[in-house]
């Protein structure tokens, strides 16, 4: 079962590299610091369209930039190391052994190879701000600031100089978008705690981005080998792939052994931020018994991971043991595995979690290295049955009052959220996660809006995210057919991401981004006048767009046919509406006119119609009978 | 192109039999109508469950029952010729005879075989009633009544006797679902107009079905070849397979050649209301040239189809003249195929939409064979950009007048909807319709809530559908990942169907209806006891959900294996949460106190150190410099 690659067998990982289709990467440049180069994808489109090339926020990284060569033996530029030394406020130092344990123990031909490289750690020298958030309290515009508020624009500068401040057209339920995204606006937000740049100063590959209700909606794809399925190449192949898709974070959620090597590889060649929930790692460290764990065997674990780059941990501080047998009714019990790992140390040792008691070192320890907080929710619900209840919600109310004492200790945090939730009981979720943690960002599983489509989860927990990412949630964790049933794949991955942007999307339209549906136009545009090409490279997906369209008309000839396979050539809805539009355009205003009275009277004739009948909105009996003349 | 077969290689349709997992079809009897027998499936669980069997709504027809051996030569038993000459008002006629235009005028080698038997039409006689609708405000509770009445109860009723009369967990938005749907229930929503029993008294081998929001949201899959694809085989075959996996009607929407022969055999095999576009095959008949309909031709069709039992027509006639030029501006224009037609029509004679101007004489046809409207919208946005318009609206407006007029002379309507609509303007849609059409049901295509995902627009407007059925929509009218780039193969259906079915479910569960959660919760129980085959069995679609789980764990003893592969065999969440439910079990009440206060003690000090270093929510300037001992 355990398909780890021995070490001698251990290749270079492949990875998809290569722009999308009719896709350019451009690079903009930042005006408080010329040195930033932030990445925009734009698609050209056919020049029957007369239209600008459509720019697309792009965390694909270099591995869609020809002019960059991939070697993922060596990993991705280290750019920002730079950025966080002459800031100053940091040391290098030796760093910690990786020890046995850190792989799980493995050795030999069970032990795969650590990645050839070793980076000397940084971390913030005592007294001196180091995380975004104290950055941007002490009113400083980092070059990741500049750089998100850039990236967040998409290159749209020009088109939205002159629009209004905020845009109306959406429902954004209290969210203040701007129009135009300033590095300061980043800055406010991020002093606010209402949104976080994840990024470890020990990442140098990343590259920034943000994550607050104010922003685009971001998506998370999580992958990681576990002790049964899947290897080192697998799931460094697997990051790629999904950001090569559109995740915007990933989270490398690997158990079983060689944990410690599978996330320096993935993390060296990453450049979105990295999340990890240090448990499992630690678990292991102690033989996958969780009485054994201890706040020592965990703190050791945060080390290794700050030191190594990991830029958000999820921590199930929230899982208290006054909070457990609140559980014992529920349909589907503890369904997180940190929160049921925390659960069971809680019982058998009948105190209360050491995540809890040694919050504030697990803080100060952050804050050295600028890792987030993800505050994990141990007791999400795992059905529709469980959803909202007392255990839910006061794991909630814990993570409030621990938001605010990271917050203290300039730690950035996000929340995060279920789970199974029915549509109904969906929006108190949010309404609840704001109020009680202060507006940090929510980072919702989902939710799944109802329990019975095992294979189908993607789309359940995509419409919950759509819904919830529309009422305020900041980052969506995707979920992928696999749910319930499997380890995601590489074809698995593709579809989770592509549901969840299309998810994220929806919400930000549906919340009045100001940005959001210039692509969602010009995609259209592109349909209605059959350029079949600018509408595939439009997509979320132009691989399988093409090759739908392919599966009934392949022939390259029909890729500029003005119809399609749903009607044919000599009925075709959009053929008949250019035709329209000709004869508006040839209408008078006296014809207008004319019209409006031709509408205004057929109504009045359709109501006397009806009237003679009798005008009760319901016909009952009388009129039945009067119809078939017994009256 | 043209993919149909010759008559001399036509094959009988081969469709797909047999019960679905662990399923045994069962037959309630009605108590008012004894000889009446309304299937429902019955799922049965594990020994170890102790449960009894969980029962599902069961629209898959005789094709699911070995007893019932199937000849799709013969098609289906005709039980309900009966049920409707038993109630008088009706004579059987000669009928009219097939022409050539009825079949594109194919002949010899390009003629798609006829049906093998041909019945005698029967239609309503003068001053009689007999429609549904008629007979409920009669207050006769016909057999459909009745079986739609046990149908939606899901053979639930001991279960549900003693039950709230409605169920208040969910948020209807209006509607008044009951706990238990009696048929004089179903009576009074139909004499009502809130819902229609889509059944054409020459459909005699239809099982009754109900469209209406107080009762389950119901799913369309649409059919059909087109001019340059697929076969009468083909499309008989992807009839039986959406209501295998759960449409609960078929519109057979095809165009191009062999449209009356197609159909034949679709309504003759099909236990679920066909629905059809009459002016597609008058179109045909024309020779394709709008311009050349007129309302001699689309009467004759309407009679055709009407005589071979179509349970209903999308009508396009609020497709006015005078609004034809409000789409002028739009995005995509006029992007319905029946709305094109009659606009092009419109604009050729500079009339009236004969569809308008002889909607009475429509209604009058209809009522004598109770066909139903589905009152089309024929300018429904076809993109984000358009999408709650003028044009939209106004067309809208003119079918809450026609639905009046349609209830004024006995017949049953229900009204479609859009289309592609941003989540924030769908609710709109739900109320602007209760309001204009008297809360005739609504039936919606989606709504689409992006326009950049083609691939993916089953899942795109499975969240708008969800959305909208929770709202109030009675049908959801499935769009499958072919929608805009193809015609839909076998498995495209399926994928739509059951994206479709899971939309509803959520839909139920959001508005509370009373039984939609029992198979919820019979899953997670499942889940939560790794009864995995259970699991797969009670789930939408139980061979995905089983494929997905052997392709990481393909023995078959990890089917009783109390572990997944997420996680491994050693660490397991679902197995720790069963050691919590012992410690609760086991717990005292001066246990759960000292808990209690063990919690508020916690937040109490959680607090406290966060005041120690300012309360601000939002930690400003001189904390951080508190925090670096500048201060």
């Amino acid at each position: 079962m355990n398909k780890h690659t021995p070490q001698s067998e251990f290749k270079t990982p492949e990875v998809t590299t290569g722009p999308l289709p009719s896709s350019r990467k451009v690079y903009v440049a930042g005006d408080l610091h010329p040195d930033i180069r932030v990445p925009v994808r734009e698609i050209d489109l056919h020049p029957t369209a007369n239209e600008s090339a459509i720019p697309v926020y792009d965390p694909t990284g270099p591995y869609t930039d020809p002019a960059i060569s991939i070697d993922v033996e060596k990993g991705l530029a280290r750019l920002r190391t730079d950025w966080v030394k002459e800031r100053s406020g940091v040391e290098d130092y030796e760093g910690r052994d990786v020890k046995p344990e850190d792989n799980g123990g493995a050795a030999g031909k069970h032990l795969a190879r650590a990645f050839p490289l070793r980076h000397r750690p940084m971390r913030g020298a005592a007294g001196k701000p180091v995380t975004q958030l104290e950055f941007a309290r002490a009113g400083i515009v980092t070059k990741e600031m500049e750089y998100v508020a850039i990236r967040e624009n998409l290159g749209r500068k020009k088109m939205l100089e002159g629009a209004e401040k905020t845009v109306a057209l959406g429902e954004s339920f209290g969210a203040e978008i701007p129009a135009f995204i300033t590095p300061d606006f980043v800055r406010e937000e991020i002093a606010k705690g209402r949104a976080i740049i994840p990024a470890n100063i020990n990442h140098a590959e990343l590259e920034p981005m943000i994550i607050g209700r104010n922003f685009l909606v971001k998506i998370n794809a999580n992958i990681g080998n576990s002790a049964v399925a899947s290897s080192v190449e697998e799931e460094v192949d697997k990051m790629v792939w999904a950001i090569r898709w559109g995740a915007d974070t990933v989270m490398d959620l690997s158990t079983g052994r060689n944990i410690h090597n599978t996330r320096e590889w993935i993390i060296r060649n990453s450049p979105v931020p990295i999340g990890t929930v240090p448990i499992y790692q630690a678990l292991e460290k102690v033989g996958g018994i969780a009485e054994d764990l201890s706040w020592e065997v965990y703190r050791d674990t945060l080390i290794e991971q700050c030191e190594q780059g990991v830029d958000y941990f999820t921590v199930h501080a929230g899982v208290r043991l006054p909070y457990i047998h609140l559980t014992a009714d529920r349909v589907t019990g503890i369904v997180s595995r940190g929160g049921s790992i925390m659960a069971k140390w809680c019982l058998a040792h009948h105190r209360e979690s050491f995540l809890y008691t040694h919050f504030e070192e697990i803080c100060e320890l952050m804050r050295r290295y600028d890792v987030s907080f993800s505050l994990g929710d141990g007791l999400r619900p795992g059905s529709i049955a469980d959803a909202n209840d007392r255990a839910q919600f006061a794991e909630l109310e814990t993570l409030g009052e621990l938001t605010k004492v990271a917050w203290k200790h300039g730690v950035q945090v996000m929340i995060e959220g279920p789970g199974h939730v029915p549509m109904h009981k969906i929006k108190v979720n949010m309404t609840k996660q704001l109020k009680e943690c202060g507006e940090a960002p929510f980072y919702t599983l989902g939710p799944l809006t109802t329990d019975i489509a095992p294979g189908y989860d993607h789309i359940t927990s995509g419409i919950g995210a759509a819904m919830i990412g529309w009422f305020g949630t900041a980052m969506l964790c995707y979920v992928t057919p696999k749910e319930h049933l499997g380890l995601p794949d590489r074809d698995d991955v593709k579809v989770g991401v592509i549901t969840y942007k299309l998810a994220a999307h929806a919400a930000d339209l549906a919340k009045g981004h100001p940005a959001a549906q210039v692509r969602d136009d010009a995609l259209s545009r592109a349909r209605f006048e059959f350029r079949w090409e600018d509408q595939f490279n439009l997509s979320l997906d132009p691989e399988t767009a093409r090759d739908f369209h392919d599966q009934t008309l392949p022939k390259e000839a029909h890729k500029v046919a003005h119809f399609c396979s749903m009607c044919g050539p000599k009925f075709c809805s959009m053929k008949i509406t250019a035709e329209v539009r000709d004869y508006a355009a040839g209408m008078s205003d006296n014809e207008k006119k004319d019209l409006e009275r031709l509408s205004r009277e057929g109504m009045a004739e359709m109501s006397e119609k009806y009237r003679e009948m009798g005008s009760a909105l319901y016909l009952e009996e009388e009129v039945v009978k009067k119809a078939n003349g017994e009256l």
